[in-house]
C-alpha cells in the first residue's frame, strides 16, 4: 500500500512558482543543479517538515525537470511522499548502508545521482558555506571537473519577499504567539516552578489558536530574576517570588513558518529604571515600524530605533532585527545601521529589541511584522506593556 | 551586579575528571589547545546549556590551564557566567559587530584569543568535519604555520564511557520519558487532535518526574495511522480515530542528559501482524539486551537481536540503536552487526527498534540502557507492552 498525500499547506502553483524564481537565479549564476541542504529552503520549495535533517539528504532542483527530486534516507522517505507536493518518483530513499559508515554516507547517494543523471555538467551549486567541511571536499573530489560554486543564502534571500499565502501563514503562526503570551500571563504566579509555567505555555502553543493547532514547538525562552541579563536559557527549577521580572521569547509555527514574539513580565511593579527602558523601546518600535516602509533599508529602520531609544536615555547594542520566516531567523538582512537592503513589500521580520544591559538588566519586547507601503504592518495584536502581574 | 552563580548540575571535580580525560586525549595527539564547538561537548566539559550555538562560540581547553576558557556573543555572556562550573574570568564575550558581519565573525575572536595567548604552536584541534567549511578555511588561512588536526568525535568518544553521576542524572530523564509515556496512555483517545495530545505528552516532560522538572524540551516524534511507516514527523491535525496505531518516540531531558524512549500505541486491537512484530521485537530486545555485557561488541548485541527477530519471521533494515547522553545521539558507536567497539561498564545506548516496512507498517519499541557486567541495565520501568487503549 502506498502512503497517502497529506493536506498540503499551500497549493501546487506556489511551489511552483518558488521554483521558479529559483531557477530564474540558477540560469543567472550559471549552473544547472542545486544542491539544496538547508532544512527550511526545503520546506521553502517543497512542503517537507520532517525532521530528518540529522542525517544527509538533498533536495535537487534542476533546470532540466519541472520538479524537484528529493533524495533521503530510505526510511524517511515515506515522510517525503506524504508531505512533499511532488511526486512520488522524485522521492528518493538511500540505503541504511550508508547511516554511521565512515567510508561512504548519503552524499555519496547524492553525488551519484548527479553524476547517473548527467546533471552538473554546467555548473553545480552548494549551500556550502553551511555544509560540514567534509561534505563540500567530497563533492569536489567525487564530481572532479564540475564547476562548484557556492550557493549559499541564495535561496533564502528569495525567501525574503513572502506572498501573500505566506503571510496568512505567518499571521496563523502569530495568532498562536499571541496565546502563548496570554497564558503566560495567566499561570506565572509566586510560588510557580519556571518549568510548570513553561510546560503550560509550550502546551498553548503546540494546541495554537482560531481551531489551527501549532505544527511544532519552537524554540523558548524564558529568562527570569535573578537571570533577565541571560537572553538564551529555556528556564531553570526555580519557583517565581514576589518581585521576579519575566523575559519571554518563543514562537507559533505553522507548517515550519514562524512569528517571534517576546514581551517582559513583572510580578508586582517594575522598578523605575526598567518602566523607563520599557517606555523608550516602546517609542523605538514604534518609530521603526513607522520607518519601515517600501523602498527604505534597513539601515533606516535601525537608526529611527536607535535615535528615539537615544532620545529616552538607552542605546542597545546588538542589532535591532533580521529576517524571519521558516524555521525563525533568515541569515541575511538585519536591522542594523550600515545594513543597506532595500526593503520591499512583504519582507518579513523580527523587530528584536531586547536590550541586555551589562549582569543585571535585560528587557525585552518585540514584534514580527511584514513591509508595506505605509510602514512595518506588525502580526501581533497584542498591547505593547510590560505585563504587571 | 554581577549575576550569581546557578546550583551546579555536577561537582567541579566531576567536571575536571572530564578535562583531565580531554587533556590525556589532546596530549596523545600532540595538540596543545582544542577548539570545542560541539554544543554538547560544551555542555560535557562545563554544565552550559544556554541555547547560543546559532552563532559561533567555543569552549578552548588548553593544557596549560586547568578550566578552559568560553568564547561567546557577549550578550550570551551571563548565562556562561551562571551555569558554568568555571572562574568569571574564563567567560569572554565578543562585541555585537561580529554579528551577521560578512567580513569578520565570531570564529576571528576566538582566532584572536588563541593567537594573542600564544596557545597551538604545538598544534591546534578543531571539530572540524562539523564546522562550516568557511570556518575550517579561516583557521587555517589565519593561523598560518599552526598544525591543524581534526579532532572530530574525539570528546564524543569520551563522553561513551558515563560516571556514576551521569548515569543517576540519566536515570532522572528516564523517569520523566516514563512520565510522558504514561501521560500518553491517558490522553490518546478517539476524537482527540494530535497536537492536544502532543501538548499535554510534551507538558508532562516539562514537569518533569520525583520533583524533577525537564530542563528541556527534546524532540518530539509522533506517527499515527495514516503516517505509522514514517518517523520523524511531530505531530499533525489529524484526530486519532478508533482503530489508529500511534508511534511515539520522546525523551526526557535533565541539564542536557536524555534517555529516550519508543512505544507503540494501538486505539482498539493492533492487527495480527503488529501483535506477532510486537513480539519478535520484544523478544529480541530481551536478547540484546543479554548481550550486552562488558567486553562484548556493539556488532554481537545487533546480532542477538537481528537472530532473534528473524527466527519470529521479521527482519529490521536500521541499525538497532546508537550511543546516546547529552543532546540524544553520541554519533560514535552503532548498535549494528559489523561495529566492533567493544563494550566498556556504563556506556549507555539507545536500543531503538523503530522497524519500518514499506509504506504502510511500522512498529516502534526502545529502552534506553547502560552496559554492566550482567548485560544491558534499562533505565525505563515501563512494561513492554504494545498499549492498547
Amino acid at each position: 500500500m502506498t502512503i497517502p498525500k497529506a493536506a498540503q499547506a499551500f497549493p501546487r502553483s506556489e511551489y511552483l512558482r518558488r521554483l521558479s524564481a529559483v531557477k530564474s537565479e540558477m540560469e543567472r549564476r550559471e549552473i544547472e543543479v542545486l544542491v539544496v541542504t538547508v532544512p527550511a529552503n526545503i520546506t521553502y520549495l517543497s512542503g517537507y517538515t520532517s525532521k530528518s535533517g540529522y542525517v544527509p539528504q538533498a533536495l535537487i532542483v534542476s533546470l532540466k525537470d519541472e520538479e524537484p527530486t528529493f533524495i533521503t534516507r530510505r526510511m524517511d522517505a515515506p515522510a517525503a511522499l506524504h508531505q512533499m507536493f511532488i511526486d512520488r518518483n522524485n522521492v528518493i530513499g538511500y540505503p541504511e548502508a550508508l547511516i554511521a559508515n565512515p567510508e561512504r554516507d548519503g552524499y555519496d547517494a547524492i553525488i551519484d545521482f548527479i553524476s547517473d543523471k548527467g546533471l552538473g555538467r554546467k555548473g553545480i551549486g552548494l549551500e556550502a558555506k553551511l555544509l560540514p567541511s567534509l561534505t563540500v571536499e567530497k563533492f569536489r573530489s567525487r564530481v572532479a571537473g564540475a564547476r562548484i560554486l557556492d550557493c549559499t543564502n541564495a535561496i533564502t534571500w528569495i525567501r525574503g519577499e513572502k506572498s501573500d499565502l505566506e503571510i496568512a501563514m505567518m499571521r496563523e503562526a502569530a495568532a498562536i504567539s499571541d496565546a502563548g503570551m496570554l497564558k503566560a500571563k495567566d499561570v506565572i504566579r509566586p510560588g510557580v516552578r519556571e518549568a510548570d509555567a513553561s510546560a503550560e505555555i509550550i502546551g498553548a502553543l503546540v494546541r495554537g489558536a482560531n481551531g489551527k493547532p501549532g505544527t511544532d514547538a519552537g524554540s523558548f525562552f524564558l529568562c527570569a530574576t535573578p537571570r533577565t541579563s541571560t537572553c538564551h536559557i529555556r528556564w531553570t527549577e526555580d519557583v517565581f517570588q514576589q518581585g521576579s521580572q519575566i523575559n519571554l521569547e518563543f514562537t507559533g509555527v505553522r507548517h515550519g513558518y514562524t512569528s517571534p514574539l517576546m514581551r517582559t513580565l513583572s510580578i508586582g511593579k517594575p522598578s523605575d529604571h526598567i518602566r523607563r527602558l520599557h517606555e523608550g523601546e516602546v517609542a523605538g518600535l514604534e518609530a521603526a515600524l513607522a520607518a519601515a516602509k517600501t523602498g527604505t533599508t534597513c539601515s533606516d529602520v535601525a537608526a529611527a530605533f536607535n535615535t528615539t531609544l537615544k532620545k529616552h536615555g538607552f542605546e542597545k547594542e546588538s542589532r535591532c532585527g533580521y529576517a524571519v520566516g521558516i524555521d525563525w531567523t533568515e541569515p541575511t538582512a538585519s536591522l542594523k545601521e550600515g545594513d543597506t537592503t532595500i526593503l520591499k513589500p512583504n519582507m518579513t521580520f523580527h523587530l528584536m529589541l531586547g536590550n541586555w544591559i551589562g549582569e543585571d538588566v535585560g528587557y525585552v519586547i518585540s514584534e514580527t511584522f511584514r513591509v508595506t507601503d505605509a510602514g512595518g504592518e506588525p502580526f501581533t495584536r497584542l498591547p505593547r506593556e510590560l505585563f504587571e502581574i
